[in-house]
């Protein structure tokens, strides 16, 4: 059994963002050079995620609104978590929605994805330097 | 290290449904012959859904209404990515909440599933041909 | 490959609560002599959780706060599942919400996480025994 390990790392500039990653996730599968398999991608941020959906922008525009609905940043006063400090109480809850990781099969030494499906970092508590963890297993 | 993949193939009549994939899946596992290992059951498309939870109608119904009111279909002009000329940005999010995908644990040649566990392919924009992916590692 | 596999076991007193069970799971790795693969830890009862976030008293609170919003447990005949005698078809959707599972990676025979990542058990329908799975495969 083959493993494989890598840190993405990001230093978004906003507050919140959807990052296609797919291309990278790529390179570390050639890297690798795991041809059957699983290939796990995981936020190591607990205020961010990976996800997979369309890169279409108007779509992330839904994503921005409809989270900002499910779970407002302002007024931070209204998140407990919020007390210690942090303002980031919202952005817990928006990557709950999202998710921390996908899992996604390696065959033939490809990503084995669907015709739309597309890797992305979610950033909601950005403007600082954050990790995605790309884990690949397999033979 | 052995590996094993499928495509599940679907054509749901109705915009949406929750179907009961666990059988399929244990017929996946049978054709693989791996006894312990991990099996990654996910959506190859984007406004579908594979889940676990019970196979009970009413609870279906519940998630019917409750995935509705957090992210309703009409109108459809409320999402940006329904400019693209689709009227499917609704799945896209309720598709979010629902998850991706599953993963399994293999333990003596059965998926390791609780009492009640069953797995699901949660359509929310149908009425076309859509895939579910199984991907199984192990030995 | 090696593989391992795990119950634990809970009895929260509670209907909710969030418990951190990452040193348990650190245990299993310990247990398991894996020093490169992925861990799969999942609820195997379908209204309990298993998620990564922050051990932080006050995002605990404004997670039950929250999920209690998006679906409340009262009233209870809201839910066609609760026809079936139950009580707890809120839990059943605040699950989805949450998420089933997590898979971390393996490295060097440690659970490969990022600084304020911690594993909990969510429990949505407690006051009687249930289980999480953690299944290790890797070498």
């Amino acid at each position: 059994m083959k493993s494989f390990r890598k840190e993405l790392w990001f230093n978004i500039p906003t507050r919140r963002a959807f990052i296609n990653i797919t291309p990278q996730i790529e390179d570390c599968l050639r890297e690798s050079g795991v041809k059957e398999g699983l290939c796990l991608v995981n936020a190591m941020h607990i205020t961010a995620s990976v996800f997979i959906n369309d890169d279409e922008s108007g779509l992330h525009q839904d994503y921005e609104v409809w989270l900002e609905k499910l779970a407002p940043h302002e007024p931070v006063f209204q998140y407990k978590h919020n007390r210690t400090g942090e303002d980031n109480g919202d952005a817990h809850l928006k990557r709950q929605v999202m998710g921390r990781e996908v899992v996604v099969a390696i065959t033939n030494g490809r990503m084995d994805l669907g015709p739309w499906e597309q890797v992305f970092y979610g950033e909601f508590d950005g403007q600082r330097k954050k990790r995605v963890l790309v884990k690949i297993i397999g033979e």
